[in-house]
């Protein structure tokens, strides 16, 4: 009765939103304290005390048809240009507000800017490992995804693979920085060769190469690794960005999208994502949101709570004698499956009421994936159930 | 640089839209006073106290993650419940949460319904005059619209040219009542043929016909005609419901898709709403706003401040001399233009810093949208520009 396209994706249904709906059935069976539930990147931080407040304020002091009302399908100019300020003093950018499209989320600003550009048959390449909607984004436009393939040892992007996928029908390199779901942070030097690379192909292929870069993460890092802003690097890029985990609102739906006066045709450029944003039928960012991050955009994220859970389940796990990937960014830590079938694994965790992510979700086995934005005690009271796991696999715990 | 179907987009901008925008440069140029825009469906009324109450009630006293974070795709299973529920009181149905899913508006609600269901190449049927998005959110999933024409006298389907228009590839039929931008209602008569002729069909064809009901002004009503419950009169039917009219919150992004047990694979096509949901980026419904309109969901729309615009504009004009077709629902009057090119009478009206949309936009010329959701004060001082513009056309005014 459905559609084809929907047929594949009903039967294929995302792994991470099943595990997270089975989550909330076993804390009902089994009591939410007994179930230690990893599977979704859902901040268990509360918002920043400020957003309550702006919130409440502009609720009690602003007429009611200018917080809940239309405005242009953009997002309000005042907003957009705070965001604009607010990332110039971070960054050394120089963006105004017609450089930034507020967006329904960084899933939103995603799917904007690939319909923007992307005709049937595209190709659009992300770094393995990956958020497997990428490939369902793509899809939504008759694009195809390519994986480019990491160094199996350190999950940076392997650039002579990357350079090897890259033809004339190549449009966008989706880059996810910090990553979901290693936890790694492609450092300056790394961002620098792929613009190098992209210049290059740009030149020799005679196109024109997005990079649209899915940044929901900069906030969360726990090393001096600094996140390269994308666009100093490269001209085309586009930045979607989300206030989901920074300031803990990811049920909000509230983020943007960056498009710098570099990228080809800016201008037009500019003109197709908004109307993207309407035609999709988001039609807007929900307006007093919109309000709410704009006055709350110096609020910093909590990043020491995740880094107290990064550092327990990190040492916890490598001491059990998991082998894990350090995690620098996001809150995610990456975990050789101890067999080679990481589904197995994954059962095997169920059994102790440890909900993980196969990595073959993200285009890559033999992984797992550990969302740490949980309570602490979530943290500690899981380790005994990865000790048992642990001991089953025979490993030095 | 940007695709195909996006260049076509941008060329042709919405017409209202753009139209919104320079009412916006118009007001800073003339003094909002001034300018009597009459474009967008904007509403002037504010949201019910209640709406901010809730809201800050729940600011108070949830915890954040309870309100700000991720819930199931489709929504809160709390809100869908309070919903379906309401919607069996009002209207004798049988719904349960599961024939609910939240979403960020009607527009984002039909944009899933049409993904759902939709093939490349299959055709969907609006009832003309349309709101002129339908044939982009088709476009979307690269189906074509398909316009049946009214009866020029009453704008009311005229329904042997519906019958003629449905053919093997006819997969939806987009029914918005009451009607954006004529303000008719489809009586229950009306849709009942309707539903005999697509049941007749469906059996002719060996087919499956959706009729995917568009419902943001249901409650917006100033005759004695009832706004028929589709899902009573139709088995494959979806209705896709915005909170933006009637408790005035379109910036808000808030509405609902209902599937009814009834439709074909009822299991299945709510797992694909739900899913088309997600990977179009909307992921869910703004978390907040789902609480805010269920604890609201019996506060009434303020109906009379509407009906007192449409009393005092229809009077106005029609004394004036110009053919109006009496508005029973929406807020949106549809005015013949005095020539047979609309768009002349538009500027004329422009000239004198009035706004209104010509009837093209909808597909069907000759006519003029004005939407009356803006203050009574705005109608009062339009009335002498539309006086001057009657007296330029030599009307009886």
């Amino acid at each position: 009765m459905i559609s084809e396209k929907m047929q594949g994706l009903v039967n294929n249904n995302s792994v991470i939103r099943q595990m997270f709906e089975e989550g909330q059935r076993m804390a009902k069976e089994f009591g939410a304290e007994n179930v230690y539930d990893f599977s979704l990147g859902n901040p268990n931080v509360p918002a920043p005390e400020k957003v309550k407040e702006v919130a409440k304020r502009l609720l009690d002091t602003s007429e009611s048809t200018k917080i809940h009302g239309y405005m242009p399908n953009a997002g309000y100019p005042e907003v957009r240009k705070t965001i604009a300020e607010a990332l110039n003093r971070r960054h050394g950018t120089h963006f105004n507000e017609n450089n930034i499209m507020m967006a329904v989320g960084a899933a939103s600003a995603i799917n904007c800017a690939l319909k923007a550009i992307l005709n049937p048959g595209d190709e659009v390449i992300a770094l393995a490992p990956y958020f497997v909607e990428y490939k369902n984004y793509t899809a939504n436009y008759d694009g195809k995804l390519i994986a480019a393939m990491p160094d199996p040892d350190t999950f940076q992007p392997d650039l002579q693979d990357f350079e090897s996928k890259i033809n004339k029908k190549t449009r966008a390199v989706i880059i996810n920085n910090p990553n979901n779901p290693t936890g790694v942070i492609y450092p300056e030097e790394t961002i620098k060769r792929i613009a190098d690379i992209l210049y290059a192909k740009q030149k020799e292929l005679g196109t024109e190469i997005f990079i649209i870069s899915d940044e929901p993460y900069r906030e969360l890092v726990y090393t001096d690794t600094e996140v390269p802003y994308i666009t100093k690097y490269y001209d085309n890029t586009m930045v979607g960005y989300s206030f989901s985990k920074s300031m803990s609102l990811p049920g909000e739906r509230i983020g943007y999208l960056v498009v710098p006066d570099e990228a080809a045709d800016h201008e037009e450029l500019f003109a197709a994502v908004t109307i993207a944003n309407r035609v999709i039928g988001c039609v807007n960012a929900p307006s007093l949101f919109q309000k709410v991050v704009a006055e709350c955009i110096d609020e910093k994220a909590d990043v020491a709570f995740y880094a107290k859970n990064r550092d327990k389940i990190y040492g916890a796990l490598t001491e059990l004698g998991f082998e894990c990937v350090p995690p620098e960014g996001a809150f995610y830590m990456w975990i050789k499956s101890p067999v080679p079938d990481e589904k197995e694994f994954v059962a095997e965790c169920k059994k102790e009421h440890i909900l993980v992510v196969p990595g073959s979700s993200f285009c890559y086995g033999g992984y797992v994936r550990l969302s740490y934005c949980v309570s602490h005690e979530t943290i500690v009271n899981s380790i005994p159930g990865f000790e048992k796991v642990a001991q089953r696999y025979g490993l030095k715990g």
